[in-house]
């Protein structure tokens, strides 16, 4: 069947092989969006007389059917068919004839694709708010399992101060906390509806573009229809360097974690099936997963900065450049999604040393404390630094645990506020599946009550 | 004198000077902030016993002076003092003897840099906030007095609809407002106390963190101690990231703008003073100031993510390698405001040529209209461009400006909704206002009330 | 079956599945490289008393059995099978044993990778160097065929100096050439043999190094063996890079093309057959190819930045991460193999409107030489520049064919030394034919002449 | 004194201030080649009949008065000269008068400083060549010294096979080496002469290009003069990737050696005089320049990706764009050279601690070996494996030292081919000290023998 844009010429099959590249086959994660989106803007083109209510019931009903196809992944797209609006048209033109031809009445493939992105990217970061909530429970639960199993503290990857093992798990869990924070302001920018841009310049017919928003759910319309054609890629590289903020913690978290687990340290253990072997030296149990979490974060990040590349510098309105920011988005939650999954599975059976962990404290780690102590008594800090200093081959071994029990003001290692940490989890988990919840809803509510 | 760690050897000089670096320059646009940090954890460390008050008021008085002298730009860091933390203590010291030995106490260099950083970036984001909202407010008069003047619309580059200038500058006056919300959430992010961290593992000292947090007007503590360590070039990617928004703005505005400038478009021209010229071409004006701003776009987006790299991969707590993230900060942060200054030069004194852009429109930047109005007359969308397709060359120019404000739905070149962003851009002037008035307010409020 | 490393515990699925990844078809385009290796590594174990004569002729002809499959694309491997490696091991032992079971002897899969990305960046290297200088001959021969065709020279995107599109297109002509020196220093690099290093510390056994490499036709042996770990995704970043200043290249030429085709310009035409249509608006016919190209310059250059980014910080020796390197250097392959052929098409078709160009000449165009030739005849340059300056609405317009021609000087308008460029394309093509064709023939020579 | 392009109109002083920034500071590296290019140029111009003899005299004997000035650091460039070539030619015209002026005749300041950062990156090149081959040098020592002292080998951060001090030095050595081979790339790309290409579109005198070529030491001459204008960043862009090359490898030395040191491995000591303390841990001893070294690294990278960026997607010829790569060329000149010096000074100093890597073998490190060993003795490699796998806890630790010297075949631990090396060094040194003796020798030569 022809292409949306047919008129009496055909492309050159390398240009179009070229053009069209893999689109077909990333746009069939965007079917679902697709057709939602025409769904709306089925029910408003009625609503302003440009259906009847007749064409819109045929409408929507073979919309409906075309939704269960993509929701059961059967919605095919062919090559030949270039993208995911040029299919769903073409499937209901050979079902509805020229009702099928009246959809794209005041819209342009150039705000449906923003609108799909946009729909597509809000499910995807729900799941991952979701997700990183849910991991951040199994981490913080770690961190109680462990609250007050003493680990030396380091700075310059050199020993510090007496430090624990909740500790340090829970500030993995407070940055994961933030991310989400990060998130949830990417979402808000992604959740305004484009619907309407057209080609970036309007249409001439009354569109209700209240009506669709509403309809699909976002939070407001986005208003200049231009702004919406050069929002593209400028809220996908909000979204994926958001994404690659939580990918840098995984990252940090994973490299601390190798490190902890060489025999050198041997504070961890990863457990046996979590670990790969080498093909030539028999003794190998590989920290893999680990690695290509840490190596993915390079991965994301490298994402945000192409997707900013390539829009920087572009002329206003749309830009067939613009369709290589897709892959990249897709990609990043992807990975970031699996990521997720690997940490949780990892930090569920992570085997942490106890015994070694409390060998591991040595004289010099109570330094600062033994300063600090004389400069409670009167002496000035300076001093008593110095004098510390001079002493340092000396110093006593503490009892760990005591030490950091004792640590007790907002945040330090004997008053790491866990609990609360427990709360703010819950209640963020609480929020996210209710805005998954009204999400969800959205693909019963759409069709017209007739 | 001697640094802030003597203790009885001497560093290799080229191993000082390579660590040291310039860090002792830039840290003298630190030094008020340092002293603020330090005017608060004297008050805090009052409360808890370790200073007297007498001792709290003689450091609250040389504080006081030292502060006076950093806000004249007199307070002089020396390399030899590697940074503003030394210079400020030894300061103290020469003065206080004792006492000011004393103000080290239950903090770090480490939590101490990371609040600078801070509290700097807080004043900057406030500013550059206002900066942009004022220049939002620059471009929506523009677009306002050029609201119906008719331009055509772009994509691929190409000709495509009749769109206007009021559409391009409300377009890009939204997109600066989106900037605000994404600044905004880096502002929320940045506004954690860090003090009390210390190395990175807290102290045995009752520290009130609450408090310090409170006097330096901090939304809240950030609560575990390791976290704050790890935080710092975290909080950092993510302002220049959003600052790097800004700029990919001004860097595209900037682009337009230098495209439409040329004598083939001719719809602007940029005043004689804002154009530098040729050594060896006498005809040339050059566009120097918008091409500048594009490049620093890239320059930006560069620094945001060099941070993330330098961070990436590094181990829990405190490294040095952070030392590098200051620097791309404060240029982030220098580029964007002198960038918002320039933008609101241009846009205040760009002309627009209402009549080469009155003759630039052409028939077929009408064929989309043609092709939907046939449409809305019930003639299948598909059919209607096909129909439209075969007569392009003899489609009628109609009146562009009678064009443009036919379409009125919202966010149409017709409905631009203009005086509602006039109102958001105002309300937003008022609350930037507002929190900058307290920021300002904190240095004054700061002392102990004795 | 079993993986290589097997030793008596089972892999949790989900982490099997995460650390392979898509490795697994990655892996198929690596197929001929990994027998090609094993063939000579079975040679050189013969000939060091490993494997008998015997042994060596049913691998050898197992191996040859198996390099057809993969030639004609057949050879499959599995998820389970992690790797081209395991695969290949595991079909010689399905045939032939514990003879199939020797083969790794004296070898990692550590090495073997690198020693399979070698080989296959090899090939590619000379394909995309043999086709751009393919493309740089079409280029020339467009610079020929319109060599005094006149075109207004830009700087600042404005009008400038009397330019030509012979000049415009031997410039890129000229640039593509240093691409193919930096591609070829990228392949010397490249062109180094690492078996040998095997897990990155060598074997105990007597590996005679210098006969693999010249059996794989390697101009060397790379001889440390951790630095050969060291190189995995250094030399990948390397290549990648130098594939990024040829897609940079594309990418200008492509925005220039783009900017020299809308109607303001004028200059240029593309044939419809390489524009595809807009789905709203009947008349657009878009540059698609190009602008995807444009877009594809930033995937690279993304691509190189983020292998660079995965191993920075990474410990000496192998480490899983740099898994995630073999990806992105694929990709740059592919993308920068299809723009070639793209940028070949559109070159071999572009249409250049030559009235539009002589219209486009204007009088200010001349005033550098105007003041030029005052200087020329005794006024100090400075005083030409200022008097012509102050004569700029009445400078005659030239003929711009004329002055043009008379730039005479090596390198100018006039004088572009378009036959020494295509003396050296040519003498380059058949450089990297012979280098071509003695890398083919290596798949005959490698098996024993027995 | 006016501007060269002075025309009678003035630039806004905002305007002015943000054109400039800060480039008529950092023109002030590029004086003393701004005044080579000019004697260059002037002799041409005396050749071509343009200045007479006597005139060539008076300009000759002044710029080489500038160049005395410049070399002693007294050459001042004010924000209002804007760069170095109006400084250079006001200081010229201020002495001469009409002959000043003369001077611009036949090039612009657009070739000029694309001439000027040539000569400068050529002689940074050849600095930076001939220290890290000094460094080379010294890491073989290095290498030599530690020979045969045994290190564990790791993979994946673990153990995996015996290893040494040597293969570790000697594996950065080798990649130093080719570092020095993509540096040598990227000096020949370089050291082409731009002159002539004027504003980028040539001169309609008969310019001598391949006089002011030899004049100056290129190998030739840049032919195309749109080409030339287009390599302005793009030559940078691939200077500063090599040096990242250089960096990366500093960055991965720093970090292996900063793990090496912590006292869980205690494999090196790093002498305290190269070792920060901390403000508030008496006991610390921070590796401090190791970590900005690392830093650094990704510093370099940035500056890299930034130059690439800032030029993609801009129109051919010159756009001041470019002003914004100077900066980073000169920044990542200055870092790599301040870490070349850094790394030298570190590696002349390192205390390798021979016991604590004699104690650090263990059992399993002999793995691969054993299952080698069953492999040369008839066992297929694949049962030997899995043989000594089901034994790993019961293996005899074998002597370190033996076990290296015993793996003999070519890059092995016991055949490191450190001499080889030297005399690699030593050659190269020789040739890059020839090519610096040949630069600096130009200065000398270059006025006219009169």
């Amino acid at each position: 069947m022809a292409k949306l844009w047919n008129k009496g010429y055909e492309l050159d099959p390398a240009a179009e092989a070229f053009t069209v590249g893999n689109d077909y086959l990333l746009d069939r994660h965007l079917a679902r969006y697709d057709i939602l989106g025409s769904l709306a803007h089925a029910e408003m083109l009625a609503s302003i007389g440009i259906l009847s209510k007749e064409e819109l019931g045929e409408l929507s009903g073979e919309l409906l059917k075309l939704l269960k196809l993509a929701d059961d992944g059967k919605f095919e797209i062919s090559p030949e068919q270039e993208d995911v609006h040029t299919a769903v048209e073409e499937a209901l033109v050979a079902k509805l004839g020229d009702v099928g031809k009246k959809l794209h009445t005041g819209r342009s493939r150039n705000d449906q694709i923003i609108l799909d992105l946009r729909l597509y990217s809000r499910d995807r970061l729900i799941d991952i708010r979701r997700n990183i909530l849910s991991f951040a429970k199994t981490l913080v639960t770690f961190a109680r399992k462990h609250e007050f199993v003493p680990m030396p503290g380091r700075s310059h990857t050199q020993r510090a101060m007496p430090s624990s093992v909740g500790t340090w798990a829970g500030a993995f869990t407070e940055s994961l906390l933030d991310d989400v924070e990060i998130i949830k302001a990417a979402y808000r920018l992604n959740n305004q509806c484009p619907l309407g841009s057209a080609a970036g310049y309007g249409s001439c017919l009354p569109l209700n573009r209240q009506m669709t928003s509403d309809l699909l759910g976002f939070e407001k319309v986005q208003n200049n229809v231009l702004y919406v054609q050069n929002s593209l890629g400028k809220f996908e590289a909000v979204i994926v360097f958001a994404l690659s903020q939580v990918m840098d913690d995984f990252g940090r978290l994973a490299g601390d974690t190798i490190l902890f687990s060489v025999p050198e340290f041997g504070y961890f253990s990863l457990p046996d099936e979590l670990c790969p072997g080498s093909s030539i030296m028999p003794q190998k149990k590989n920290p893999g997963p680990l690695e290509l979490v840490r190596a993915k974060a390079s991965v994301v990040s490298s994402l945000a900065m192409r997707i900013s590349s390539i829009i920087r510098n572009l002329p206003s309105g749309y830009n067939r450049d613009v369709q290589e920011t897709k892959g990249p988005l897709m990609q990043a939650f992807d990975i970031t999604l699996g990521c997720v999954s690997m940490m949780e599975r990892i930090f569920g059976s992570l085997v942490v040393n106890v015994d070694v962990l409390e060998k591991a404290f040595s004289g010099e780690l109570f330094a600062a404390d033994a300063a600090t102590r004389l400069a409670a008594d009167g002496t000035p800090f300076r001093e008593a630094y110095k004098k510390v200093a001079s002493q340092i081959d000396s110093l006593d071994t503490e009892n760990a645990e005591e030490n950091i029990r004792s640590k007790t003001h907002v945040g330090a290692p004997g008053c790491l506020g866990l609990s609360s940490l427990e709360e703010n989890i819950k209640s963020e988990i609480k929020a996210a599946d209710a805005e998954k919840k009204r999400l969800d809803s959205l693909s019963t509510s759409l069709p017209p009550s007739s």
